[in-house]
C-alpha cells in the first residue's frame, strides 16, 4: 500500500514541476484545467506500477505516465463534445465551460503535448509508437460507440470489442509502457498488456453499473446518463438477454430514440426493469470473470509473486474489492 | 521540371498502394475522402524535393511525405468545423458531408494515422518529433486566428506570427523532414526550414489576395469568405494602414461583427475600398519580399546551385511567378 501512495505522491509532485501553460493562453488553459483535475490518475499509476514491478527507475517513467494522462484527457475533451456531456469529475467539461471550438482545438493541443511528453524517456521510439497505436484504437472504439447509438441489434460480443477499444487498450498500454521503460521482456510486456485488458473490461463494466446506481456527487457524472442517451451498455444488453418478450420489446422501444419522453421518467422505468431482472448482479458476475482473468495474467509474469502485490492491490482498489 | 513531375507521379503511385481504410468504416471513410482528394500535395512534394536535393532515397521519404499530407488534412478537417466551412478544394468538407462529430473523430484518426506513417522511415525518431512540434505550433496558430476574429487591434506583426504558425511552419517542416531523411547537416536542415517559412509566408499572403480575387471554381473556396467571417487578413490590415480616417473607421465597423449585413453587399463594399487603396498591389509587394528571402535561404545551402533548380522551380510554380 505504501508503494501505491508513494508513486501517487511522486506523480503529483512531478506534475507540479511541469508547465502545461503556453501561448496563446486560450489554447493551453483548457488543457491545464483538464489534466490538473483531481482524478484517479489510473493510467499514470498503472505505468509507474508496471515500471516498478520490473525494477525500472521511476524517473524514466514519469513522462510516459504524464503522456498517458494527457492523451486520456484528450479523449475526454473530444468525447464530451460528441456526447454533449456537461459534467465530468464533478466539474464542467471543456466544451461546456468554454465552447465546442475551444474543446476541439485544445483537445488537439493536448494530444501533441502528450506526444512531446512521450518522447522524454530513453525508450522514446517504442513509447511513441505504442501511443499512436492505442490512440487510433480508441478512435475506433469511440466510432463503434457512436454507431451503436443508432443501431438496435448490437450484440454482446460487439459491445465487448467496443469497450476493449474504447477503454481497456489504454489501461493495457499504460502497463506495457511501464514494462517497456523498465526493460521487461516481450513476453512479460504482453502479460501486463493482457492484465490491463482484463482490468479495463472489468472497469468499464463497473462503470456501466455505476451509471445506473451512483449519484453525481460520488461518480462525477449524471446518473442514468447512458439510459437517457440510449447507450447500449452491458446493463441494457444483459437486460435484453434476461428479459421476457414483453420487457424486451419495451426496452427496445425505450432505447429506440423514438417518442422521446421525460428523462427522469425514462430512467425510472428502465431501472425498474433492470432491478426486476437483477441485471446488476448479472453484470457483476461478468466483472468477476474479468478480474479472475486479470489475476491469471499477472500469475504468469516471470517474477516472484510478492513483487506483484502492489499491482494486485491497485487493481483491487480500482474494483472496490478490498472495501 | 521532369523531376517535379517524376516525384508527383511517384507519390501518386505510392498513395495508390497505401490503404487508408479500416474498421469501423465510418471512422476511416472521411479520412480517405480527404487525403485522396486532388490537391497540390504541396507538403509531400516539398519533403520529396528536399530529400532529393540532398541525394536521399525517395523510398525513405514517401511515408514521411504521406505523414505530412495526412497531418495537413487533419488540420483541415478540424478547421472546417471551427470555421463552418462548407467547401474545400471544390468539394464538400467532412463536417458538411457528414457532421461535426464525424469530423472531430475522423480528424483525430487522421492524425494518429499520420504518426504511424511518420514512423515508417529509418529516421523515425526525428520525423515523429518534428511532427509533434509542428502540429502543436499549428494549433497555436489556429487559436490566434480564432482570437483575432473578435479583436479589433490586431497588428501586422501579430498577423505575421499567426500565419507563420498556422501555415508556414508545416511547409518548413516538410522541407526539413526531407532533409533529415537524406542525412543533410543540421545547418542545411535549418536553411531549408527557413526557406519553407519564407515561401509559406508568401503563400499565405497570396491566399489572402486570392480570397478576394478568385472564384470558387478555380480556388475551391467561397470568394470573399474572409470578409464575411471578419478575418483580419493582410488585405484588411494593409487596407487599415493605407486608408483615410473615414475609410479606416468604416472598415473597422464592417469587420466588427456588429450590425450584420448581407454578405454579398458587405463583400462589394469592402472590395471597393481595397481596390481604391490598391491593397492587392501592396500585399503583392510584401509577397515579393518573402520570395526574395526564400531565394536567399536556398542560396546558402551547401550544394552546387544547379542542384537547387528543382526546388526553386517548384517554389516559383506555387507562387505563379513562372506563368
Amino acid at each position: 500500500m505504501e508503494k501505491i501512495q508513494e508513486l501517487q505522491q511522486r506523480f503529483a509532485a512531478f506534475l507540479d514541476t511541469v508547465s502545461l501553460m503556453g501561448h496563446p493562453e486560450g489554447l493551453y488553459a483548457p488543457v491545464a484545467y483538464t489534466v490538473l483535475q483531481k482524478g484517479k490518475r489510473m493510467r499514470p499509476m498503472l505505468c509507474l506500477l508496471a515500471n516498478d514491478l520490473f525494477g525500472g527507475q521511476v524517473e524514466e517513467a514519469l513522462y510516459p505516465a504524464l503522456a498517458l494522462e494527457t492523451a486520456h484527457n484528450f479523449t475526454l475533451i473530444h468525447d464530451d463534445i460528441m456526447d454533449q456531456a456537461p459534467i465530468r469529475r464533478g466539474m464542467e467539461t471543456v466544451y461546456k465551460k468554454w465552447n465546442s471550438n475551444t474543446a476541439i482545438l485544445s483537445g488537439d493541443a493536448a494530444i501533441f503535448m502528450a506526444y512531446q511528453f512521450a518522447e522524454r524517456t530513453p525508450k522514446a521510439a517504442e513509447t511513441v509508437s505504442l501511443l499512436s497505436k492505442v490512440m487510433l484504437e480508441i478512435c475506433e472504439g469511440q466510432q463503434y460507440d457512436m454507431d451503436f447509438e443508432t443501431r438496435d441489434d448490437v450484440s454482446i460480443p460487439e459491445y465487448l470489442e467496443m469497450i476493449r477499444l474504447k477503454t481497456a487498450v489504454l489501461l493495457a498500454t499504460a502497463l506495457q509502457m511501464g514494462a517497456v521503460t523498465a526493460n521487461a521482456s516481450k513476453e512479460d510486456q504482453q502479460h501486463l498488456y493482457d492484465f490491463g485488458i482484463a482490468i479495463g473490461m472489468a472497469f468499464q463494466l463497473m462503470d456501466d453499473v455505476l451509471d445506473c446506481y451512483s449519484d453525481v456527487a460520488v461518480f462525477g457524472k449524471v446518473t442514468g446518463g447512458d439510459i437517457v442517451e440510449n447507450k447500449k451498455t452491458m446493463m441494457y444488453l444483459k437486460a435484453l438477454e434476461l428479459a421476457s418478450d414483453a420487457d424486451r420489446q419495451r426496452l427496445r422501444q425505450l432505447f429506440s430514440g423514438e417518442n422521446p419522453m421525460d428523462p427522469q421518467v425514462k430512467i425510472k422505468e428502465v431501472m425498474a426493469i433492470y432491478d426486476r431482472l437483477q441485471v446488476k448482479e448479472a453484470v457483476e458476475t461478468l466483472m468477476a470473470v474479468w478480474y479472475r482473468r486479470a489475476d491469471a495474467c499477472l500469475d504468469v509474469v516471470s517474477l516472484p509473486d510478492d513483487r506483484k502485490a502492489h499491482l494486485r492491490k491497485y487493481a483491487a482498489l480500482l474494483s472496490g474489492r478490498n472495501k
